[in-house]
């Protein structure tokens, strides 16, 4: 009979839950006080009237009930804010409104001067339950004895009329929802996982540099002061995040030459990638860059100019790294005694090795260094990590270390640099990184960039995955940059920072650099992956005040912190993106309009969300042009705008009526 | 380290598996031998070639294995029939191809000229592993040998290309795909149940009549023996299903008149909705009927015209039934003592009271009760229920009773008579009826018939709910019949018998009775369900004949018993519904034309779907028209026909090449 009890005991029926990440494996993810709206099918069999909770732990609270509310054809919502990072979890109750349901019905039946006595006489039994049932008694003493009071009140009552006023006074109904029986209470089955984080993983826009190329001399390997140097000056265009490449000793054997040569000559860096010598590995700093005490340093200098350190976390070895001798059974070795290389066959990575992660030693003590390197750098105050090619280490493995770093420090954010198929980034950000490279340097035009961007703030991912929207990294120098000229890095900088929450740029593209190693590729000529450099940060042609004022308005507008809160709107021309951001209250309503053709001067028609603001087409708002800081007002639903590439390629508006 | 050893089992992510109802809480249905063709995403990190088979448990097999194929973007597909009716379940196992990988690797390499030496020495290491693996063992101890003598072989070989040759041997393929170690075997972790039904459930012609009325005279109590007296009329017509509404003793207490009065006249025979009086209740027949014997000579009677009987599983009382004295327990008790009568307040039904399915003894003694009444008709040849009302009793009553009764018989078939919203009706189908009652009757114009289809046969619902399209009911006369005229009758029989697997016919249909008892409402004047009646059956203006094309069709065309294979065209004319169905062979091509006005000659192009059979916008098809047993042909894509309602309002085309 086990079976049957279970089952009876789910009369109400709950089903249709969202959000939820493959029937609750992986966890929603939500920043601090975003709010958290559950929608659920909830119904039950008859006409009685139900009712639902949505119970929330986690945090300061355990199990506190937000009542749902009905929408409508058998759906309920209710909507929750998390205060602080950490894991949550929701799940739902439902059960018949025994009281609600007798009201209901008794009305009717008196309204219809149907006799009524012998439901008062049921409404007393609703009342006698509900002071017995307890339920009350671990919330509020008070109400079971107020309760109480109305029963003794209730039975020395005659005539119908007052007899039938205690059930419609407030305080009984308040009583009752209180404390009445919940008849057939039913139980979703699953506690649905919540991950909160603190805002940075969600909105954030980063500034990515190679330290060794910050002397200001190609000669000289740059240091973590000549980074602090520099800190002004990267605050002044309004990052809030600054991300290093690996700054860990660096291989010798099969070191790369510039531009990626396989040899490389005396004196040449090599690249950072290939971590790990006889000086060290991902524990300890390429001596040139300067001690833990200069990198401590430049941690609290970075935090008072408000921006945050990254570091990169790159798994791979040089053949040099002490590990390949402390651990063998960390690699996987072939039959002639050599370690694999990474290689896409017939291509070959000589300057790097891959751990095996399912080695015969790798499990544990493979996974438990490689999170106690993270933990590592967190103690020394690093809280960010980009995480280098995820994809290619298993799925399991990030699982496991990022909740083992999330249990000492929830506010870790991980970056996952994974450039591979959809289902493999997402299953990335499923298994807990916060943030994920994206697609976003590869979508130049206006359909592939609206397509792309619904599926990111409106699909199921939008509940677990947040894009960064680097506009060129060291490895991707966009072919769209190569002719765009200046107006291009405008259009690409002002599209970055206004349609996604997190958003970077990789040093020099403020100077409008673009110049590639081969025509028609991407990477980049000189490449500081291979050598050390030095730029003019400040040379004629740069795009910094156009960074400066996108940042300025990221952290003024509300609404610009938002990402899936994105709608596009009408504009008749297919060279102009036209979109915009708006909190609930309508108290920060941002519209952005970016020409895609860097070329030509575009313009047209396009539509003014008059409808947002509950206003007919022929209604009037104002106005503020963020860009060039004037005032204005809009008459109408359909206006013109036109724009000159090389004088400015995009539009901010802040609306209100 | 549990959670460690837990996850990384799972290297091989199995997610996105399709079809799934609430993550494998209800079952996915199929009829004995369609095809079920299971989807996921399935991926790991890395480049490796992975592998992944479907496993199915349930009937004559445990642990079958059919191969995953690779459809792109990460999806894999497999499909799968299962021959007898009863509980199946699938689960998808994944692994890394050590062997594959290594053959296209080497291929590559060796292609390209490079030494493959090295990569030889893994391959026999591969080869080895295999034959010691065991995995073969259980399949095939000769494979294993097999491999063994390979490594033989191998061994004695020298020069490189002979090295090679082994392992692109057919040969060593084959045994290396079914011995093969099979690298980080994953296993999806929910068991998805299918439940297999007999073809009856999902598709069957149903004849519904009060047996009191079959005796010809309106005087006369119809008895079990004038049903079969009539048996062979009906299977004229073609039908297979055979259904009465309840055939138990009915209540006197409040009895309900000729057109529902609320009080009967003496010898009325009142509702036989209205079940139980001293006579007995839902395991007995209403004496006028006849006896036990004469209702068994009638099931044998009846599948000898190859009718299956259905029977009314209606769980209402009447004040009379003798539960109510013998089972206090079961219902629920006013303070006054007596008991809720069916309301819906203000209104009340006072021939029906309602068991209470969580009244103080009703768990399990109530529950069990009802499962054997189901029990005992099947025991008297009865397979088929027609539930009354199933979304007024408990969800989770109809998911353990009706696993209970196939536990017994798997070939038992419950519909669900719940015209409700449509939550509720897909809830029902879920925990376990096999069909379901559907709006189907109330969608008669072209836009709202193809986004219903759409929804019943491309939605997520066709995996596990199967409508049974009737055409009328006793409780439904519908509007469009009221004025539509004999064409209307043959436009919705047309329409029932060729868009749903199931479908159903209330006697009277077919002599296009559509008097109501109120202009404008859909109760039928003087119903059966308060009086007995009597028809010629074969009176002038009948559309029998439309009836017995429709189900020979039905029968003789296999793409006529799938529902989830229709597929709408372009006809020209927002009155004329056009659709298709095919085999996947397309040996059975079938278009259907109905013209959904009875009152006006309607006709149009419309697009014949060549391609379909792969032909150019001017190829030619060879057409069968079913209708008026003609032959000719369609050259070129866009055609034209033409529809006088009282002619013929539909047509239906066999298409070949």
């Amino acid at each position: 009979m086990a079976l049957l009890k279970d089952l009876a005991a789910s009369r109400v029926v709950i089903e249709g839950v969202e959000p939820l990440i493959d029937g609750g494996r992986f966890a929603v993810k939500r920043m601090e006080n975003e709010p958290l709206t559950v929608t659920a099918d909830i119904f039950s069999d008859g006409h009685e009237i139900i009712a639902a909770a949505l119970v929330t732990h986690g945090g300061e609270v355990e199990g506190l009930e937000t009542p749902f509310v009905f929408i409508g054809n058998d759906r309920w919502g209710a909507t929750v804010r998390f205060a602080t990072p950490g894991p949550y979890r929701y799940s739902i109750i439902a059960w018949r409104d025994v009281f609600g349901t007798w009201a209901s019905d008794t009305k009717k039946k008196r309204d219809a001067g149907v006799d009524i006595a012998l439901e008062l006489r049921e409404g007393e039994a609703i009342l006698e339950q509900a002071a017995e049932s307890g339920r009350g008694s671990r919330e509020d003493a008070k109400a079971l004895k107020a309760l109480r009071a109305r029963v003794e009140k209730f039975r020395k009552l005659k005539d119908e009329a007052a007899l039938y006023a205690v059930f419609t006074e407030a305080e009984t109904i308040e009583l009752l929802r209180r404390c009445g029986v919940r008849a057939n209470l039913s139980r979703y089955p699953v506690q649905v996982p919540v991950w909160v984080d603190r805002e940075a993983a969600g909105f954030s826009a980063w500034y990515e540099l190679m330290p060794r190329s910050q002397s200001g001399d190609p000669k000289r390997h740059g240091t973590f002061d000549d980074v602090i140097a520099r800190l002004p000056d990267i605050r002044e265009m309004g990052f809030d995040v600054l991300y290093f490449p690996p700054i860990h000793p660096i291989g010798k054997s099969n070191r790369k030459g510039k531009n990626n040569s396989v040899t490389a000559k005396e004196g040449e860096p090599g690249s950072p990638y290939a971590i790990g010598s006889h000086e060290g590995g991902h524990k300890d700093i390429h001596p040139e860059l300067g001690s833990f005490a200069d990198f401590q340093r430049l941690v609290t200098r970075a935090a008072d100019h408000g921006l945050e350190l990254a570091l990169d976390f790159a798994i791979q070895c040089s053949p040099d790294h002490p590990w390949i001798k402390q651990h063998k059974g960390w690699f996987d070795w072939r039959p002639d005694g050599s370690i694999k290389y990474a290689e896409n066959p017939p291509k070959k990575y000589q300057d790097i090795v891959n751990v095996d992660f399912y080695g015969p030693d790798a499990i544990p003590s493979l996974w438990v260094e490689l999170r106690d390197i993270v933990l590592f750098w967190l103690d020394k105050g690093v809280r960010i990590f980009r995480v280098d090619n995820p994809h290619t280490k298993p799925f399991p493995f990030w699982e496991w270390m990022i909740a083992e770093v999330r249990a000492v420090d929830p506010g870790v954010i991980f970056l996952a640099e994974a450039f591979t198929r959809p289902k493999l980034m997402k299953r990335l950000a499923k298994v807990g990184y916060n943030q994920s490279y994206s697609y976003f340097t590869w979508r130049n035009l206006k359909w592939e960039l609206r397509e792309y961007l619904t599926e990111l703030t409106k699909e199921e991912c939008a509940e677990y995955m947040r894009p960064n929207f680097f506009v060129n990294t060291p490895d991707i120098n966009p072919l769209f940059l190569h002719t765009s000229g200046r107006p291009g890095f405008r259009i690409r900088a002002a599209l970055a920072a206004t349609l996604a929450g997190n958003y970077g740029v990789y040093s020099g593209f403020e100077l409008c650099e673009y110049e590639p190693l081969v025509t028609g590729k991407e990477e980049y000529k000189d490449s500081e992956k291979y050598e050390i450099r030095a730029f003019d940060w400040k040379r004629e042609g740069h795009i910094r005040d156009d960074l400066a004022l996108l940042n300025r308005l990221r952290q003024s507008e509300p609404a610009l912190r938002d990402f899936r809160n994105l709608e596009f709107y009408q504009f008749w021309n297919d060279n102009v993106l036209y979109y915009g951001k708006r909190t609930a209250d309508l108290s920060s309503f941002i519209l952005v309009m970016v020409t895609l053709d860097p070329h030509q001067p575009q313009g047209g028609h396009f539509e003014v969300p008059l409808w947002e603001f509950g206003l007919p087409d022929n209604g009037t708002v104002k106005v503020e042009d963020l860009v060039n800081d004037r005032q204005f007002v809009w008459s109408g639903k359909v206006q013109h705008w036109w724009f000159e590439p090389a004088e400015l390629p995009y539009a901010i508006f802040r609306l209100s009526v």
